[in-house]
C-alpha cells in the first residue's frame, strides 16, 4: 500500500490536470480553445492548472501565428509524458488493490 | 473525455484520500494508527482528509473501547463504497483513453 500511493504524483492530483495531461498524451499538440472544448472547464481554471504543469516542466508552450492571429499550443514534455506514465500505474495498481474486496 | 472528467469526484482526489478509501474497501474496519501506518502519512494530515471524507457522508467513525483504553474505528459507509466504485470507473476510462497513444 505504501508504495502505491507515494507514487501518486501530487502535480496530478486535480482532475483537470489528470484531463490535461491524458489528452496530450493522445494529441501532439493542442491550443487553449480546444482543451477547454475537450474538458469543458472554465478559462481561469485551466489557465491556472496549465500554468503549474508547466511550471513543473510536465506541459510545454508554442506560441506561433495562424495567419496574423496568435496561436498558443500546449504539449506534453518527454519528462511530462515520463512522469504521467508512473502516475498512471500508480493508480493503476490502486485500483488493483481496491478490488481485492 | 467529458464525461471522464466529471466524473472524477473531487472528494478523492488528494491522493491520501484515494489511499484511505482503498483500504477501506478491503478492510472493513481500521483504527487511526493502522490507517496511519498503511498509509505513511502524518497525524495531522490523515486526520484533516479523515475529518473531510467523514463530512462527506463517505467514512464513519466508531468509537469503541478496547479493555480502558478508548479506540477510534473508521469504516466506509455503503454511500462511500459507491461513490468510490464510481470515481474508480472514471479514473479506469480515464487510463484507457490515454493509452490510446
Amino acid at each position: 500500500m505504501k508504495t502505491v500511493i507515494q507514487n501518486i504524483n501530487k502535480a496530478f492530483e486535480n482532475r483537470v490536470r489528470l484531463g490535461v495531461m491524458s489528452v496530450l498524451m493522445v494529441n501532439d499538440k493542442l491550443d487553449f480553445n480546444a482543451l477547454k472544448e475537450l474538458l469543458e472547464v472554465t478559462d481561469g481554471n485551466l489557465a491556472s492548472h496549465l500554468r503549474a504543469l508547466e511550471k513543473a516542466g510536465y506541459v510545454e508552450v508554442q506560441k506561433q501565428f495562424i495567419g496574423r492571429k496568435p496561436n498558443t499550443q500546449y504539449k506534453a514534455t518527454p519528462e511530462g509524458k515520463k512522469a504521467f506514465h508512473s502516475h498512471l500505474e500508480a493508480l493503476e495498481n490502486l485500483l488493483k488493490s481496491s478490488k481485492k474486496s
